[in-house]
C-alpha cells in the first residue's frame, strides 16, 4: 500500500466517510500547498497535546494555562454543584452547554449500554460514576442525558437500576430528560410512543 | 386546454403532487382499463355521499348505517367525554386514535393560527369551539394537540389565550401535549428549544 | 372496507404513491367542496372517452373533433414518414417529441423486454411492429429509443435479433439512440460502461 | 482560537465537509489513542514527500522506487503515444484508468474554463499543454474529457477553439467523449440536451 492508500483507509475511519469521499480528501491534500499540509499535522498532533481528559467528568478539554487536571467545567464553582448530567459523549455534552439552559456540572458515561448485552458493561464509566457520586457533596439531582434510541433509552433504565439504592441513600433525586413532541413533530407522522409520551407529559 | 391537460391540472392539486407526477398520474390512468377508471370516479364521488362532517367534532366520518349527524367517537359513549383533544386536522386526529393511548374526545380546528395574522382568524373554528365547552357537560380538561411547528406552537398559545378565562369559569384544565425528546432524537444534534424543553420537562 | 379505505388503496395504485400518501389524497378529497370531486370524477371519466389509442402507433390521442382512428402525428405528414421510432410507452416519446429534434413518426411497444424471459414475450407489441414495417412504404430508418437501464438494454437487442432480416429485406436502417455522457455526466463518479460508450461513441 | 478550533477550521476546508462534521472529525480524534493520530499526522506529512507532480502529465503520483520525474503511465511505453486524453482533474483520470477501456496518454488540465471569463484564463495549463503537443511526436488524436456540466462544455469548446489551428497543422485530430445516454437515463425524464444529442450520435 502506498501513501495514498494509506491515507484513504485513514479516512475511511472517519464518522460518516466512505470510500468515495476518503479518495477525494486525499486528492484534496495532494493539490493543497505543502504549507497546508503541514499546518494540518500540525494541529493533528497538537490536538492531541493540548487536549487533556477531565479527571472529574472525562470530557476532553483544552489544557491551555491550567495547571490542573479538571476541565474549565469542573473547576469553575459558578457551576452548580447541585446537579450533575450524565451524557454519552462529549459532544453531547457541548449541545447542552451551548442552549444555554443547563448550568451544573457533567459526567461522560463513555458510551451506551447494548441492549444485548448481559454482564455489566465495562465499557462505560459505572464505577467511576459511583465514585464520583458518593464523593460529591451537595449533589441534589443526577439527569440521565440520553438520546432517544433503543440503546439510549435501554442505557436510561440501566442507569436507574443500578444507581436507585445509592442515590436513595444519599437522598439524590434521579431523573431523566423530558419526552414528547420535539421541533418539528408533525402530529400526524408521529409513532405512538412519541404521542404516548406525549399525553402522559401534557401539561 | 383537452382532457389530458385538465386532469393533469387537477391532480397537482393533490397534496405533494407536481407537474411531472400529475402528468404520470394521466398516463397511468389512460393505460388502465376503462373499469378501474368508472370505478376510482365512482369511488370519489361516493366519497362525498358516504361521508359527513361530524356536527360536533367536525371530524369528517363514513356515514354507513348511521342515522345522526355526528360520527362514531361523539356518539359512542366509550369515549371519555370529560376529555376533549384540540386537533388541527382529520389525520392527526386518526394519528392520536390509531396510537391507542388516549381514548376522550376530539374537535377539529380545522387550522392553524398564522403567526402574521393579527384579526381572530376566521378560519379555525374558534366561535364552534367555545360554544362545545360551554355546552359539553362534564368537561374536565381540554388538549391542544398541536405539531410542535412556529405556526403550531402559535395556535396554542393563541388558544390558551382565548380560551383561559371560559375554561377557568367552568374549572376545566387547559393542558398542551408535553415537549421533550421524540424517538429518534440525538442529543448532538438538538436544537436549544428541544433540549430547553427536555430539561424542563425531566422527570 | 369503507369508501375511504377503498379509495385508499385505488390511489396506492397510482406510481410512486404509498399508503401514506394515498390516505393524504383521501383527506383532501374529503376537505375539498363537493364540486371538486365532481369535477374530478367526470375528467376521470372524460380522459376515457375523450381518449382514444391510435390505431397506427398506439399511442393514446385525444379525440377532439377528429373522426379517423389515428392520431395528429400518425395522420399529420410533416412528420417524416421515412423515420420511424420505437419507444416504450407515451411518456417518452411525450419527452422526444418535446425536444423537437426528432420529426418522424413513432410506435409505441407497449413495454420492455424482461431479461430472464425466454420465450416470445407476448406482452410487447412485436407483431403488430413487424406488420406496420412491412406495410410501410417509405421507410428508411427505425429508431430503437430505451431508457439506458438493463431492461431497456435487452430490448434494445432483442429488437435488433428480432428486426435485422425484415429490415435488411427492405433495406432499412436499424439504428439505436447515442449513449455517452449525458447532462450532469461526472467523470469522476461515471460508471465503466458510461466511459466505455463516452469513448466509442467520441467524436 | 484553541486547537480544537483551529483544527475544526481545517477539516471545514475538506470538500463536501461542514462545520458540524469537521466538529466530529476533531472529537473523534480527541477520542482516537494517540497513535492513530500520530499515525495520520505522518501519512499526511509523507504524501507530500511520496508525492510528486508528473512533469509531462501534471498528475500527482507515488515517488516510490521511482528516480525520474515522471508518472508510471508517462514512462511506460506500454500506455499508447498516439493518443492524449484531457481531463479537469486527477480523480477524472482516475476514473478512465480503472475503466480499463482507454490506454493512451494523459494530460491534467488542473481545472475547467469558467463560462463568465474573457481573458485567457491563467488557471488552467493551456501553454504546458500546447508545448506538449507540438513536443509530442507520434501524436494523432487528442480527447477532450470533462464533465457534462455548463463549465465542462464551455472548457471543451474553449479548447477546440484553442487548439484547432495547432492540431490541423501537425495532423492531429481533436475529438470529444461521445454524448447521449448514460447508465440510468430514463427517457420519459431526460433533459432535450440530451435527446439530442442521443438522436444525433445514434448508430
Amino acid at each position: 500500500m502506498d501513501s495514498i492508500e494509506k491515507l484513504t483507509e485513514h479516512f475511511k475511519e472517519f464518522p460518516g466517510i466512505g470510500e468515495r469521499q476518503a479518495k477525494r480528501f486525499v486528492y484534496f491534500l495532494m493539490a493543497k500547498n505543502p504549507n497546508y499540509s503541514e499546518n494540518l499535522a500540525k494541529l493533528i498532533l497538537d490536538l492531541k497535546k493540548e487536549i487533556s481528559q477531565c479527571k472529574e467528568c472525562f470530557r476532553f478539554f483544552n489544557i491551555g494555562m491550567r495547571k490542573e487536571n479538571t476541565c474549565d467545567i469542573c473547576s469553575d464553582s459558578r457551576f452548580d454543584e447541585s446537579m450533575l448530567m450524565i451524557v454519552e459523549k462529549d459532544s453531547d455534552l457541548e449541545s447542552v452547554k451551548k442552549s444555554r439552559f443547563y448550568n451544573g456540572k457533567y459526567f461522560v458515561l463513555g458510551g451506551l449500554v447494548p441492549i444485548v448485552e448481559k454482564s455489566t458493561p465495562s465499557r462505560i464509566r459505572l464505577n467511576e460514576l459511583k465514585d464520583k457520586i458518593k464523593n460529591k457533596k451537595n449533589l441534589k439531582e443526577i439527569i440521565l442525558a440520553f438520546s432517544l434510541s433503543p440503546q439510549g433509552d435501554h442505557t436510561d433504565m440501566y442507569l436507574k437500576g443500578q444507581l436507585t439504592e445509592l442515590a436513595e441513600s444519599l437522598k439524590i433525586k434521579v431523573s431523566s430528560l423530558g419526552r414528547g413532541l420535539s421541533t418539528g413533530t408533525e402530529l400526524e407522522y408521529s409513532d405512538n410512543e412519541t404521542i404516548k409520551n406525549a399525553l402522559k407529559n401534557r401539561q
